[in-house]
């Protein structure tokens, strides 16, 4: 068996090295690793599986040869770039928006819809967003049992959702306010103190505050974030008529996005039943022991791999219904480690 | 017109020292204002209106003479000295949990029901919990013009819902974790870093996370302010059969509880339609021009006595339905702002 290629496009990133760690420590399943980058990286040294590797700036000819290509870049990057990564022969594996609703590109979480990647005529495959990526292991295994019919959903998102920029901004509000106890009870004290970027990166200071701004404005107030989560999930779980009613709220969390859910489903369900299907759920952990302090939080999800469900109770008023509190790491199963797990699904066409 | 005697019972607390600010700036209509308060913090010298008052140790005696009596202390303690207080003449207003939900109580927030102050069996007006108090105002208009029949809620609730403790908590926290960029990021960073206890005032530690549980735990893994935001809103606005979904989450915010909602209606209903009613609605602001960076967040609603509405949309896929964002100061319209309205609703009765 030969070892594919794999490229990592947009190497240099805040998902980018995420990247790099998840494929150091998983199964060493590839051959040569090329680390692609826009031309003002190239050149540097960065670190995968233990070696050193040299940079290269993006280009046509960078992809001859490559297998698979994760593309982590900016949307209109990607839409220019991935087009020329597929047609040199690459199985592109693409994190950006441009692609996720495209009826000739599967959009794949393997857990939910893993030989949806077998069907891709323009040789791309979409990374859902990592919003939508932390809630759909829970929901998959709960649709599969239950039959979704409709959700709403409000979300606790982590600044580095927004790149190395959010983790930076977030660090550097908390390092200013710090100190100073009291801040954050009169209006204005801590723009004041912030200064005149205060709004720049969330829209709105983020240190002892919550923005419900993620993502840009869309039709009707809408967020691209909020319209991801409904598109989305419809796509993978393969349920065009979905209701979804979704609002996305940016908090001061480093790393994990969490989701407060309420779903109604098309047969009975009690959070008992839901407990047993999500027990057997790959990716799913199950932190459902409220009285003795048992339940999902950012901080206790960062840094690994799975996602975890808790709070996990029956509507009181509404038939079929549940209420729950999801959470998973935005940059591992948001981006890096879900896309890490597509490429792996691809690895028996190499044999 | 004889001035009536006010009594403000948990005078020291943090909501208590609101509740000193909220009345020296309202119109002055009250005669002798009387601070009370556990017999330990009796003789401290606290200021209201401008003057020093010694605080007085709670005892039958003192209610002697007292018109109306602001009650701000833990339940079981109310539940023992609000029935003192009424049988000695005062009218009480709760904000404890104690008597909310006792049919011969009154739950009252002056823009929904100000009428009911005037039934009062007991002597005791009950004040509502600071998550329902942020939502009321504008849940109120909608109803009276759309009838309010469901609502699923997220809401991210201040550390000082857990009083000063909350307060001191999270600064602490948040000092604890400032120039240590990285934080939040591996697991068991940020409870290494903050030691032995930082799991004691929120159940988890509160800073670069957010802590689904708010209040205790209740039957079939509900917490009691889940529970408090339906049963309330029910009794408010009078409808019993609302059907109604809560996750109550704790954000490391200082002052101000937000909450995304998700509403359904009688009639049909839309985002324009919604900003119009609201535009005419007490103590509600609208703030809803996203693309201009306008909308409701705790950082601009702390010190501030509206309650601010924003973000809001037309349901895309739910009928009659609309999806908003909401917040309000918890200390202030959430507790010693509404109490000190009510007790305002009760002066003609000593005209």
């Amino acid at each position: 068996m030969r070892k594919p290629v794999l490229a990592i496009v947009g190497a240099t990133g805040a998902v980018g090295s995420v990247m790099r760690d998840v494929i150091s420590r998983r199964d060493d399943v590839w051959g040569e690793i090329r680390l692609i980058a826009s031309p003002r990286s190239a050149g540097r040294r960065l670190s995968i599986r233990g070696e050193e590797v040299v940079v290269r700036a993006i280009s046509e000819d960078v992809f001859d040869g490559v297998d698979v290509a994760h593309f982590d870049l900016p949307d209109e990057v990607s839409a220019h770039w991935v087009p020329i990564a597929a047609a040199r022969g690459a199985i592109v594996i693409d994190k950006s928006n441009s692609f996720r609703m495209d009826p000739q590109v599967p959009l794949v979480v393997p857990e939910a819809n893993p030989e949806a990647v077998r069907d891709r005529p323009k040789g791309v495959i979409a990374n859902a967003n990592c919003t939508t990526l932390a809630l759909i292991p829970s929901l998959a295994a709960l649709h599969r049992q239950f039959g979704l019919r409709s959700m709403t959903v409000a979300s606790y998102q982590a600044a580095s959702g927004s790149g190395q920029e959010g983790f930076d901004t977030l660090y550097r509000q908390i390092d200013a306010v710090a100190g100073n106890p009291g801040l954050g009870t009169v209006p204005g004290d801590v723009r004041r103190l912030l200064g005149d970027r205060a709004d720049d990166t969330f829209g709105a200071p983020l240190a002892l505050n919550v923005v419900p701004k993620v993502g840009g404005w869309k039709a009707d107030g809408w967020t691209s974030e909020e319209l991801k989560v409904r598109n989305e999930t419809r796509k993978i779980l393969d349920i065009p008529d979905l209701a979804v009613s979704s609002t996305c709220v940016r908090v001061p969390v480093a790393q994990g996005h969490s989701q407060a859910v309420h779903a109604t489903f098309a047969t009975a369900v009690d959070a008992e039943a839901a407990r047993k299907v999500l027990a057997d759920a790959p990716g799913v952990v199950v932190v459902d022991d409220p009285e003795n302090g048992r339940y999902p939080t950012p901080l206790d999800a960062a840094g690994t791999d799975e996602t975890y469900i808790g709070r996990i109770r029956t509507s009181i008023d509404f038939p079929n219904s549940l209420d729950f509190f999801v959470v998973g790491d935005n940059l591992l199963k948001g981006a890096a480690l879900n896309s890490a797990q597509i490429a792996e699904l691809l690895l028996p066409e190499f044999r």
